[in-house]
């Protein structure tokens, strides 16, 4: 008895039950398991692993656009090794239209651009000189206070001068890290053998230079016909998470050799970004730097569109809008994490609004986004998504499909719902989700990714 | 050389190079332990893992209230070996009052407590008979269409009739899986024995039977003096997540000896609902079965509380406020796979409402969920998450802090700032994010917790 007691105090530790030291034993191994997995998977998470939706054919051949050309060089603004840099020269004559984020805390360089864009005056003054477009990455200039206007107007003035353009036409965005001085005299350094390399076929190299966690560079491209001749448009995209780590974020330049007026291309560009980039998202965060710039050089040989309700103004429409629909998914199908490219479609709401406002509630929703990434057809979610966005709905009303499959109508499970075939179906890398609202006429489609480890690996995981 | 070609033939796997084959031995270890490391968890999953910021002390001692008494059972709803239906009683005289979720898919016995809490004329009518509350988990009754309604008044008047209440004193929730018919007939089975079990010190097992994916029950209790006579509170909760795995989902009834009208209460428990309830986020999901109960049975000795300006009403509303915020934030703390407690304060805002939509939009915003998951000081993506609030913003006049350390100021950097302070502030459990917009005078503070991977593993991993 004594000399149990003398055990005891040697080794105090409580008699553990058969099931709790299983556990334990489970805890340990599990957690040595992980950090060596930790360990092990650090130096893969530093090589770019390309997303497994991305285009099973690579960067598109991208058609030359008559009146621009581009460069592509290492600035060294922040990345090592590789272009971060990019300028297009467009030629005299050329329109510029463009759309930007909302966010209050927008960067110096969106806030130049907007103002050269929207006022009504300078948005042709100068045009008959030409205009550029300089694009850094690695640094987003934004949150950088006085000294993100002084990078700003220096670039600016540094390429109009070299160029012998105005500065109000040299367009420049930066994206990458928030909150630190932009080194804006590296990418002065690089004008002069920038400049030196501008060529008419330089737009791939330029897709790779705006890249900053992107897996793959993004490029679409449409030809048409106007009047006998052929017009062309080629585009290029950066993006991946509407933010990126700390980086910040989608950039998209478009080129075209159609001639328009820049009201006609600017209202045309404002409406397709309401159906196409403002449609898309991977985790509903928005950048401080978004910026879309399309930009008409008038150098096809193919008559002016001046009529915007014409058909050939109608067929460019179109082109133009395949174009901004191709790029805003490729941005999805790079969203962090990615697995699952998802279609939202809601139909039968109220109004378009309400269809937008519960369509982009459903892509929003973290548990919608697990699910798919768990290939779970979890429509009680979607239900509870639909509950919360705010648009008109009334349960007993309201259908729900994947893809062909229809999950629920009238407010409750289909009678003839069979779970294994929605689960089935949920294998698929692309996705169809459809809710039918049974209000009215109101429909949206939106798109966005699924929520995987990978998201909280690239954005909790491997920093800091 | 001929050797050598056949060689090739026989084996025509392509050289890799010395970096490519050390990255596929890489790749094929990361892969072998990660299943490993799956098949070893999965066990550990279904475990109860009880969160990392569950109170120290356990469940709290909760006062018995005068005039409540409760019974918990199990009906096998869906539960096996467990309790899952509660039922409390209350005195004749117990006036109720309630706040429910705003979802548009919300569930029938939502929409019937709403209908008996909201006619004026119904809020009091019967309440000389007493009341009960009736709650099960495991299925939430909710999108199951005219059979909901069939099972929430088959349940009323099941009560009703055998503890001698009006039908329309009866309020009944449901939590767990949405879309499935509720088998009400097993709760009806258990009625007669959960009546016997009525007693006066049940509370910890009704806070047990209201759990779905809860990690730990939650309780809260507060009392004070009112005319030197004592007044008790206590509260139970349940919720983890706004929407559990498919559970749906928050659930909190508190209790009181006070003596105070209908309607008084009811206007006191709106407004502490929108700084309590109304000010946690575990991930943007809104529930379609959020209900608040408050019951007053005014079986204290204490004198009734009349005049809400007077002192005593403003003591009675401080203590019920502790009592719902307490609660509020142990929901927060069992979120879906959180480690981390975060307060974000905002201040200087145009006004409250603004206040609270800028922090929200900060507690709610995945990067910044994953920043704090990754104990990583990330401020930029604070930055990006005031310029998509919507609210009224001046970059250049946004100050950030971590907890007393001052990050960014007037649209900046902070220059002082030391970012390894911040990293080892980010360590700790409990964290404060403030922000200032430097406009006006608004102010509101939200709680939520981290996102990891555990929520993925929670919502994606182990279903279907």
């Amino acid at each position: 008895m004594a000399k149990n007691q003398k055990k005891q105090k040697r080794n105090p530790t409580p008699k553990l039950s058969k099931s709790e030291k299983r556990l334990a034993k489970w805890k340990a191994r599990a957690k040595s398991l992980a950090d060596e997995l930790r360990v092990l998977t650090a130096p893969l998470a530093k090589k770019v692993i390309v997303s497994p939706l991305a285009p099973k054919d690579g960067f598109p051949l991208l058609p030359e656009i008559a009146g621009v050309e581009f460069a592509a060089a290492q600035a060294g603004v922040r990345y090592k090794g590789r272009r971060d840099v990019m300028l297009a020269r467009l030629a005299p004559g050329s329109v510029i239209a463009g759309t930007f984020t909302r966010s209050a805390t927008r960067s110096a360089s969106v806030l130049d651009c907007q103002a050269k864009i929207g006022s009504k005056a300078g948005a042709d003054r100068g045009a008959d000189r030409g205009a550029a477009i300089l694009v850094n990455s690695g640094n987003a200039n934004a949150f950088t206070g006085r000294r993100g206007w002084i990078s700003v107007e220096t670039l600016a003035q540094s390429v109009a001068q070299k160029l012998d353009l105005l500065p109000s036409r040299v367009f420049t965005s930066s994206t990458g890290v928030i909150g630190e001085p932009l080194p804006h005299e590296r990418i002065i350094d690089t004008l002069d053998s920038l400049i030196d390399g501008l060529a008419p076929d330089g737009i791939t190299g330029a897709a790779q230079a705006i890249m900053t966690t992107d897996t793959f560079p993004k490029g679409a491209m449409a030809e048409l016909e106007i009047g006998d001749q052929p017009v062309r448009i080629a585009g290029i995209a950066k993006g991946s998470g509407m933010i990126a780590p700390d980086m910040a974020t989608m950039l998209v330049y478009i080129f075209t050799d159609a001639t328009i007026g820049q009201r006609q291309l600017q209202s045309l560009v404002s409406r397709l970004t309401d159906s196409s980039f403002n449609c898309i998202t991977v985790d509903s965060d928005t950048s401080t730097s978004d910026t879309l710039l399309v930009a008409a050089t008038g150098q096809s040989a193919a008559p002016a569109i001046d009529d915007m309700r014409s058909a050939d103004a109608r067929g460019f429409a179109a082109a133009l809008e395949g174009v901004m629909l191709d790029l805003a998914h490729q941005v999805v199908r790079d969203g962090e994490g990615a697995t699952k490219f998802v279609g939202v479609t809601v139909t039968g709401a109220a109004n378009n609004a309400d269809a937008k406002r519960c369509a982009l509630s459903i892509a929003n929703s973290p548990l919608v986004k697990t699910a798919i990434a768990g290939e779970d057809p979890n429509w009680g979610r979607i239900v509870a998504a639909v509950g919360k966005s705010g648009a008109a709905a009334d349960r007993d009303r309201l259908a729900i499909r994947f893809g062909q499959i229809s999950v629920a109508a009238e407010g409750m499970a289909d009678p003839d719902y069979v779970e294994a075939d929605a689960a089935a179906y949920m294998k698929q890398d692309d996705l169809e989700i459809g809710v039918d609202l049974g209000l009215g006429r109101g429909k949206a489609t939106v798109w966005t990714c699924d929520l995987t480890h990978r998201y909280i690996d690239i954005n909790a995981d491997y920093r800091s």
